[in-house]
């Protein structure tokens, strides 16, 4: 066997374990130190944390520090939701030279529209296990029985959680083997964790009482961490759209575009999207969306599906734009995961959106943010701006003039 | 018009403006004062930050310190590359529990069946512009022609780098526009702002010089920041695969499975994923790459299309299974960017891939990783462990027992 | 204008009109001899149908004759279905050498292994307006309150159909649009026209009185005459799946493979599609269907929709194969569009399918032939035999002895 | 074994078989009397055909007759291309009422606008077997090196065939596993009999000289029947583009529609075609295609690949439209499979299309063909139109009218 000769040292290899797991400060240090050594490399920035390294519990193993990301400040962004009301400032957490200027110029082009309504459609999770069967009619009668059992199935489901509710299952079958989607209401916790439990759980009385013969906890249906066309039926975290009607003069005054032009890059980019088969279509949805959510304690890993979703810019018989954003799988919380210490925290703060009942706040204010930069992001494509725009705010690189004149 | 009545005080709203745009640490102080008072908020963590502001230009804007993320190491981590070869210790920062110790495990698995073996194949990076044209006919006739003045158009674009070399160029015509993919080698950079600068110069030639009636410096098809199905033929990033034969003694030893579990686990996930039509199959490959971009400086804004691939199981005919991942697309850098100052680059030093020439490195070491978080992750559906091993190493929940027993 | 010239003399380059639009024998008859004349061509096979051309009427205009198309039939295929039960033997139209001998071998051997289990799950069809309105505000209440107003749009889409009936309405929002896919149960008929009419009137009903501003009556959500991810979830046509468990011996006899030859092949295979992101995973569907559709006057337009599906092949612990196919979105009809005269209605009784009630049972037969054709043709691909089974059954080739040796 | 019981009076369900596969008249004409007994059915029309049987051979088997399907004619169309030029009369062969009509208004529309242009840009087809290697290690050699023995590989390939060339190779890693895309040109034949042959012999070679372990002649890669991302890329048959400027006031005295309304429409239509994530955007290339396959003996089981493609309409500064189609994957040919007998042999002659060379100008006519279908679909959408035209050509409909007052 491959490496057996070296099986009596390689103890000597493994990470160290300390006590209760090492989340003591000196079992922290220690542990850096021993990595010091073994990687010849010098981590005073990585052991310069403020953040209690007990706090980090639940949230990391084999700690060694912490990864600091340079943090901006972008705004101000007025938003008319039903969540979130008023003007806001939205730290993003980026390395990518003149991201925040360009979120922070459309958010002053949106809050001088009148701001940026904003709605939630659906708030839900889902994990979809997959079940095995013998053959295509038992799989047939348990995807036409199963929506009979659903409360005993609920039941079982929330045994184990508190704040989880099962809504609703959707079987589907595939020859002898059926997914069923499991959707919950988790209120302001991602939830996955939580529901992965209760599905468990009731996965196990699926299989003792309707004959299925075994299963998998996730089929691979539920796309948490990636990108699936599934997700625009919503249902894997919250649908929410934002829209505002951006008059021409506006536009023009802040981006020196018409809306004839936005159209005309929609059309001629969604062209370059088919050929392409993307997931959705949007500018940069990413860029926003993983700013906000290292600043906010969110779950990073969510990106791939939390960044489908829909760019739309629409001429109105008034000259104006309609511009807007549908984002259908968001997933995003304001309990649990990592938003609870440290700067995530302050960060939600920042928001208004620190702990429970702030999720759907939270939510629309994602949203808004992002209408904000792919308004910028267009009009820079529009004008050419985007070479310019890196010249002035990219690394290491002189600055032209007043930034502020840019959106004057 | 909407909002014009605040027009005089909207001055007051905007983030504050400092000299050279506010890089010193005043400034940034100032700023932060500012955002606590307008945010009734305290910002004590994010004001906690060692990295020398100054260093921050060209990172960010508006800026108010830094967020923490943090911050484990998993390992060893056995690579047998190309240009990765020995032992790493591999930084994450993440916020959700038991990740670490899940892609430890994997590691270790890994390292004990003789590493991972690990190739490039592509390396390069892609600005696709689109071109518009008067009717079909001009269009084909663009098509046509444009690689006869490939060397002009290279002159152009290289004109303005000095480490970009454009490789090849691509026309794919729709009706009467053209999209034309220019592809580079970017070096050790990331390159995106390289190559649009390129690239841009190079559509003024060509519209003045070819035809075209105009250009959009981004039709959407070179998927940067997306998801998409064209990124399975390269050219977008770095095409990589990393696969390891592990024994079946192993696989029962480590992770207490046998071979057939994982194909079958593999084929039934499969079917969900082409019911949710993923763009790629993988476990979480977005959980893994989330957490060493953002130790690493990388640009997490890529994480749609960087983490579309493949993760395969394979059972050989000596009993044994063959685990491999194959990503398509994958952006990283040891230049430029978020890489070049503290945490970040410390986690580069720890795994040996600081500045030039490293890129390819790194590029194997991500790959490595990413296959060890997919046979944990495989291997906890397999046995049911994901609900115990959040319960264990999960936010707020007290261990049980020595997680080292789980590898021993 | 372009042509502005030819104007006077351009009615006499028009197909001539006959009254009652000239579906008489003799019109049909003088219509054909005035293309001869236009386009210089002898149709003397196409003026040879045995069809009454006044039966046409309602399936063509400007009808010169009929095309004809080679017609064989392949059995016994027994199936074992809610709907269709017994031994069939199935019409297949098409010009593709050796593919009626390779459904054939199938047949035969599902036939012997005990014939194909056959399940619909689904039985609907889809039309999917999409309306418009002033903001995201205005959409989202109109996609919250749509289903409280189900019954008063159901009752407007009944009013215009006697089979119709109006299952359900899925609201989907996207910005300030909302699309709203309305299913139907449509008997035995495809059932496209009548849901059309329907959704129209249903449509005039919203515009009146729910707000929206306008609709297009197709929205492409309902994904008619097209492949699209959604036809996953069912709902346009029926959903159906037809399986049967292939002992080893009966593969080994038959088809000269065992087991693990087809599961390995479906792997392979399936990273193929993947990487072409294909929607559905299946050999050939659309050669079993194209010939079926013919044959039996179905809407061979809906082949790209009806052709996406899912073959699988898997090992079971008693070493035999279980081979299934599903099918989320086959239209077929036995009332209405082509199914009602000549050939159409003469392959239907072959099949025991004609005129009302006879839908399902069409359904599952289809299936059921979909299953023969994947088997025979994968182990094709394992065997090496497609080049082998052109050369014997290819146009204008040699015979290469008694081909029931085959599967004798 | 299930069935076995039987397996003595099997024989005699089998169908017969005659001497030399029974293509002369009487074997054709038995062989039916056997299928009436067997389903006590009649089958007039099935027998009543007047191709003779004998040049059925290697174009079906077990020939009980043919399938006749009601053949209309639509034109003039004015085609401007580089192969097809002039007006052509397109035969159609469908049960879809109302579909000729609906044809020959765009078509009339086209023609009056000054005509269709027409381009090809790339004219290949494509096979893409796997190979299968013991690591990544190897896989990547063989990928890195392949094009290196490009041509002793296109030897072998091309030592089958007069007709095909190879004219390259893509290589496409995953893991150890490595698709290599076959491309060839084929003349005017479609060509996949002949390629898979090819390929055949030049995959052994391959193994024998190059250490693949093995491989499979079609990974799924090639999309050969089934509709997939990658065939935008083209290489998968003729990619085709047609376009033609229509001028406001055609558009308005034809299809009663101003410019403006089909871009709003376009966009509107693309939103939902991206919510249910087709491949490819277009109305009802599939109506188009399914009728000239059927007439003129196309291979039908192409049609979900051949129906990828993108229909286009874009605003001019004059005020008009211009559309446009682009048909990256078309598969069509005028020598070979069900090209050369009967009314197909009839229907290529209309067009002026029989036998060598002339493949080039079918895929224009074509390509012009379905710009007419999408323009008149698109207007009877805005025009709300789609209901009356079924209720006027519809099955069983009286007529309203001279039909022939809607286009003039």
């Amino acid at each position: 066997m491959a490496g057996t000769a070296s099986v009596d040292t390689f103890a000597s290899e493994l990470v160290p374990r300390f006590a209760d797991q090492g989340y003591d400060q000196e079992s922290v240090a220690l542990r850096r130190e021993w990595l010091e050594r073994k990687t010849e490399s010098r981590l005073n920035h990585i052991g310069s944390f403020s953040v209690p390294s007990e706090e980090m519990k639940g949230n990391i193993e084999n700690s060694v520090g912490t990864a600091q990301v340079p943090l901006g400040i972008a705004g101000p962004l007025l938003v008319n939701g039903l969540h979130a009301r008023g003007r806001f400032y939205v730290p993003l957490a980026t390395t990518e030279g003149a991201l925040v200027r360009s979120y922070e110029r459309g958010m002053v082009l949106l809050t001088r529209a009148g701001g940026v309504d904003t709605r939630i459609h659906v708030d839900e999770n889902c994990v979809a296990p997959a079940f095995f069967f013998g053959d295509v009619g038992e799989a047939h009668d348990f995807g036409n029985n199963l929506l009979s059992h659903f409360s005993e199935i609920r039941s079982e489901a929330e045994a184990t959680t508190k704040h989880g509710r099962l809504l609703r299952l959707e079987p589907l079958v595939e020859g002898r083997n059926v997914i069923v989607a499991f959707h919950y209401f988790t209120g302001d916790a991602h939830g996955m964790n939580m529901i992965v439990k209760a599905t468990d759980r009731a996965c196990g009385w699926i299989v003792a009482n309707l004959g299925a013969k075994g299963y998998h906890i996730f089929s691979g249906f539920e796309s948490e961490k990636r990108a699936s066309a599934v997700l625009f039926a919503g249902g894997k975290g919250k649908k929410v759209t934002a829209g505002t009607l951006v008059p021409a003069e506006l536009l023009k005054a802040y981006v020196r575009a018409v809306p004839a032009q936005f159209v005309s890059l929609w059309q001629h980019t969604m062209l370059g999207h088919m050929q392409a088969h993307s997931v959705g279509y949007n500018g940069h949805f990413a860029n926003g969306l993983a700013a906000m959510f290292i600043a906010c304690g969110q779950d990073v890993g969510n990106l791939p599906n939390c960044s489908v979703g829909i760019t739309n810019f629409e001429a109105t018989p008034s000259g104006d734009l309609y511009a807007s954003v549908t984002l259908p799988s968001l997933n995003v919380a304001t309990v649990g995961g990592g938003t609870g210490s440290g700067t995530a925290r302050e960060c939600l703060a920042i928001l208004g959106c620190e702990g429970p009942t702030q999720a759907p706040k939270l939510t629309e204010i994602v949203a808004a943010t992002l209408l904000a930069g792919e308004l910028s992001f267009a009009a820079a494509i529009i004008n050419g701006e985007l070479v310019m725009a890196h010249e002035t705010y990219g690394r290491n690189r002189p600055a032209a003039g007043d930034p502020r004149a840019q959106y004057k």
